[in-house]
């Protein structure tokens, strides 16, 4: 079985992602049963390729890396643009990892549109598309019969959105909560046990790479947001956006409030969270005082953590410690695994239908 | 869509179950198209029924709770034992939690491979089977193309096995590590928090009716290497037994080993774990010192927690928080759901097959 895939986005998860590809053939072939070939990739700023035959990976990662173009691997007419090669793309599935754009989710949002509309199915792990269009994308997925996943927007490769799926159906999630933003929680930690200043331990998560030079969508809880948001449209039925998030971040947090909580035997994390408030769901990011017997408060540094209380499990954790360069890349292998599988479909309908016939 | 369902065993798993299925008839039907109908009942004590166009659970439950037979529902001739239960049952799924035989799993692994064997899918919340067939029962299952899902023989209605299947397909599980029995770390919490003797935290386990009068397969780690048994077998391809797994439990553990491992920043706790040792998978239960920044450590009462260390995800780790009576009967329905929906099928051929045609 031979599955056509393209990637869309070649930065730091798309790469990581073809050298994944390349790492599991041989589990995919053999566990799995699935063959993957690559037929395209479109770069921001290294051009596009197309080939019907596979493009090679190794040639086209390097070829990146030494900082060429992957023209040179083209098939065929020349590729004008992102559009032209959507238009082009011999795919049945695209991995989109495009740049997050935090104010509208364009133009991720509408190529993926296209893609699912057009009857192609759709992995990415861009949080712009999911945050501003779920109920929307889905909707097409759905009518169109292909899937539309997009686990490694939350926590990465960990099954956060997978455990809502297939774990907890049939029970009402009445309250999610959790830290999803590993910069904030890597600079309170480092605030916290080395008594650094907001500005010294942000300085040490740019040097590092962990922050960007522009740090605004981590330390306001942008990202937090968006992410709060996400598991709420999809987990809790919500139809919020980030801007409808009570949203405070971390900027200019002082020393002095995180060692007085430290006194009183508590941490202060950037909590994220989605409540049921009578018919509506209320989302909130904070920074908030948390009791060390609370597991949120064990969080420290990149590690993430989301805590389900539904109608019928009490209170479910899922935490992911240290999560590497190839876990969100991980998290998208997962999801064209699962579509391969036919997760997406919510009940089998053949197999309904073989039942009734017994 | 109509599903006709059996219950074998009716103890207190098989009870919340069928609270279960009528509490949530309104969502399954709404959300997921399902409607159940409980087209038998085998109790160990009450007797047997089978009603084709349905048992009225609310009389089966009022009965039981009486001490009286649940008999007098049933229609057709009189059913003799349970094998002829399961001969005359016209279920698609039945639901198997009959008392776990730690020896051998028997007689339900006979029944579970019956019905298997029959086309009948199989969902249990019995360790027994599992432990000791699961790599028959899993071979049955997949020729007869039905399901056979145990989601609740390991912490309750937590998803860990689900967790495996959908959420690290592609993945090499290195080591599972966890704290999967609730009656003795109930009793290592109770001695630590409350200086209370082994015995005396035995007896109040036992008044609360956390612990057995025979505390045998809690203390000794027997219900623990089953559940390590399990895990290692299903998620890391091992084939082992209960017997092969090198086990101490905390029968006799002093207050002052408890109280020096305090003194030392440490605690006490019955760690299962499965590790990868070259083509071997080893398994070990024995109370181990565990530093307190572990999240192990934080484990208190019956909340049950696992560790899943993976090739590509560094440590994914799950905790179920205070388990109530009806999380056992909800991993059942999840198992019910999931096989619905088809999960137990590997790759969904249909909709490869369409994948092809595109």
């Amino acid at each position: 079985m031979q599955w056509n895939v393209a990637l869309l986005g070649f930065g730091n998860v798309g790469r990581a992602l073809a050298e994944l590809l390349h790492a599991k053939a041989d589990d995919l072939r053999d566990e799995l049963g699935l063959t993957i070939r690559v037929v395209g990739i479109s770069t921001g700023r290294h051009g596009h390729v197309i080939d019907k035959m596979g493009v090679n990976l190794r040639t086209a990662l390097d070829a990146v890396q030494h900082g060429s173009p992957i023209t040179g691997l083209h098939q065929g007419r020349t590729i004008e643009d992102t559009a032209h090669f959507l238009a082009e793309c011999p795919a049945t599935l695209v991995f989109e990892s495009i740049p997050t754009n935090p104010v509208d989710g364009l133009p991720a949002l509408a190529y993926d549109f296209g893609l699912l509309e057009r009857g192609i199915h759709v992995v990415t792990a861009n949080k712009g598309p999911v945050a501003f269009g779920y109920h929307e994308l889905s909707a097409v997925a759905a009518r169109s019969e292909v899937g539309f996943f997009f686990e490694s927007t939350v926590m990465d490769g960990a099954p956060v959105l997978g455990i809502g799926r297939e774990g907890l159906p049939a029970a009402q999630i009445q309250r999610i909560r959790g830290i999803f933003n590993s910069t904030t929680n890597y600079i309170l930690t480092r605030m916290e046990e080395e008594s650094l200043t907001f500005d010294q331990a942000l300085a040490e998560a740019q040097k590092i790479g962990i922050a960007e030079t522009d740090p605004t969508l981590d330390i306001d809880g942008w990202d937090a947001s968006i992410k709060t948001v996400i598991l709420a449209n999809v987990l809790m039925g919500a139809d919020l956006r980030p801007a409808d998030v009570d949203r405070t971040g971390i900027r200019g947090m002082e020393l002095s409030e995180v060692k007085q909580a430290a006194a009183a035997g508590e941490r202060i994390r950037l909590i994220c969270s989605a409540m049921r408030e009578g018919e509506q769901v209320v989302a909130r990011v904070a920074p908030e005082r948390v009791p060390l017997t609370d597991s949120l408060a064990s969080v420290r540094g990149t590690t993430s953590i989301v805590d389900y209380e539904t109608d019928i499990l009490p209170r479910l954790t899922v935490i992911e410690n240290d999560p590497g360069p190839k876990t969100t890349a991980y998290g998208m292998l997962v999801d064209m695994i699962n579509i391969a599988r036919g997760r997406h479909t919510a009940i089998n309908e053949n197999f309904l239908r073989k039942m009734e016939e017994v």
